[in-house]
């Protein structure tokens, strides 16, 4: 499918310009204290929280999945989404353990509250997956109650997600340009905002694939 | 419904904390290239496009609108998308009246670029849904083909209007808060963030009622 490849390149070139951004126009990444460490943030969010998440939503969309028992595709669907709270709790660890290094408050921008809050809804979302879909217990009507409200929270946290990250773009932005200012159109600004759109073509097409 | 009362009150309350934000914590609304021209922008954004165009989304959905023709329906719908398209307009005029007196570039945010791109596709919604749902002149089938994708791409551009309302909350706050700062999180920080977890409430019970 077109639908397919599309996807998979755009959310690619996000994960590849994060990466340009964090290397080429900012201080690249490390792991203490530094705004290398911050900059874990943004890389791992984008690959795992939007990347793999919109994989991991599609999965039982993709044609060489059809050959696949259900059992299967259930444990690539709940592993990708494991992964992908991985990564974003370690980016989360970044991002604090960077205000912390620098004295800069926690939880006060409205990115942050979202975000957090996003996190939260996911764990869950990931543990009643788990516990429903996946271990033996649940009988067959519960499944069969709780799979629409699993589809509407999985893409409403997936659609917050992204929300969130163009948030973030926004706040890093404003806070690293100075000279020239974001409002300059200085050719990180571009770069950056091209990524942002990116992410939303991205939400889009996993959301229209996913409805189909 | 319980669960359209609590939409209804979130949006309310939503525009009640814009008038708030903009009349006791910013310099209230006026028509002048001053700030208070800047301030119609999100209070007529919040009004229109977030609580009138989820209004419109959902009205289908209402108890009281069964009793109601088909016809009759359409009518309100697409009126009322109408009214939060002319609202989104004017909120543009004003943003870009007050940029241009305050000689601030145009278009250089991500906020701005993924704003206009859904203004723009927002007044292509509107007007593919005249021609097809509403003239008498499209065939029945061709309805059909393209009811799914007005669904889509209705609820996209919604959610895409919420996420560009989060941005821009974002990049108001860090301009205008300067001593105190966002990051000191003043009692207007606090009060506006609650105003952008509002917004995200209602986008999801919005989606909630019209993926019912
Ligand atoms: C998409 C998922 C994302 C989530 C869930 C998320 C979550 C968070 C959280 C919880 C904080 C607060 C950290 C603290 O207070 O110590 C934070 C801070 C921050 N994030 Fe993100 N973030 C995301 C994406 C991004 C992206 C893509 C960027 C782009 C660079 C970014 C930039 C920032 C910045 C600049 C801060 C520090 C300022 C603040 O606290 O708001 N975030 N993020
Ligand atoms: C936070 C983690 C998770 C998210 C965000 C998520 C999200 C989603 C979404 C959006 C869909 C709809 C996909 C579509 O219609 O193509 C879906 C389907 C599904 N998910 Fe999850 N999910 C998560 C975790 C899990 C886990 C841990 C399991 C356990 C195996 C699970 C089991 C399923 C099943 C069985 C389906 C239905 C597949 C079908 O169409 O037959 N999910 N999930
Ligand atoms: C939800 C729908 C919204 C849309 C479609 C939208 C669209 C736009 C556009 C197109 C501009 C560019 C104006 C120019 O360059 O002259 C802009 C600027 C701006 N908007 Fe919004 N806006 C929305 C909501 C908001 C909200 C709720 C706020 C909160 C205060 C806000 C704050 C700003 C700010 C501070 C600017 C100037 C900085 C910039 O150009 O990014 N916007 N908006
Ligand atoms: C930008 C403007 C518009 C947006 C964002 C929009 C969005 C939507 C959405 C999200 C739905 C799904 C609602 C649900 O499932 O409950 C819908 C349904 C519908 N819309 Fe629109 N729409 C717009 C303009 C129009 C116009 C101008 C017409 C012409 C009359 C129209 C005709 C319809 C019809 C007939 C339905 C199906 C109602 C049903 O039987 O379930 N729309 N629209
Ligand atoms: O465990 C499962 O739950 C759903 C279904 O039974 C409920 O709709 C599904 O497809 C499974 O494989």
């Amino acid at each position: 499918l077109a639908l397919l490849a599309s996807t998979l390149l755009v959310g690619f070139v996000s994960v590849i310009l994060s990466l340009v951004w964090v290397f080429h126009y900012r201080e690249g990444l490390s792991w203490d204290g530094s705004q290398g460490e911050f900059n874990w943030h943004p890389v791992l969010v984008i690959t795992g929280f939007v990347f793999i998440q919109g994989i991991a939503i599609i999965v039982y969309r993709l044609p060489w999945t059809w050959k696949c028992s259900k059992l299967l595709m259930k444990f690539i669907h709940a592993g990708l989404n494991t992964i992908a709270m991985i990564l974003a709790i370690v980016s989360m660890v970044a991002v604090f353990e960077f205000h912390n290094a620098k004295n800069i408050p926690n939880m006060y921008s409205l990115h942050s509250w979202i975000g957090l809050t996003a996190v939260i809804f996911y764990s869950l979302q990931l543990l009643l997956g788990f516990a429903v879909f996946l271990l033996p217990f649940a009988p067959v009507h519960l499944r069969v109650v709780l799979m629409p409200i699993h589809i509407y929270s999985g893409l409403t946290i997936f659609a917050t997600v992204i929300a969130t990250a163009l948030m973030g773009i926004t706040e890093k932005l404003i806070f690293s340009l100075k000279n020239p200012a974001y409002s300059a159109s200085p050719p990180e600004a571009t770069l950056v905002n091209c990524l942002g759109l990116l992410l939303v073509i991205f939400g889009s097409l996993v959301l229209w694939m996913a409805s189909r």
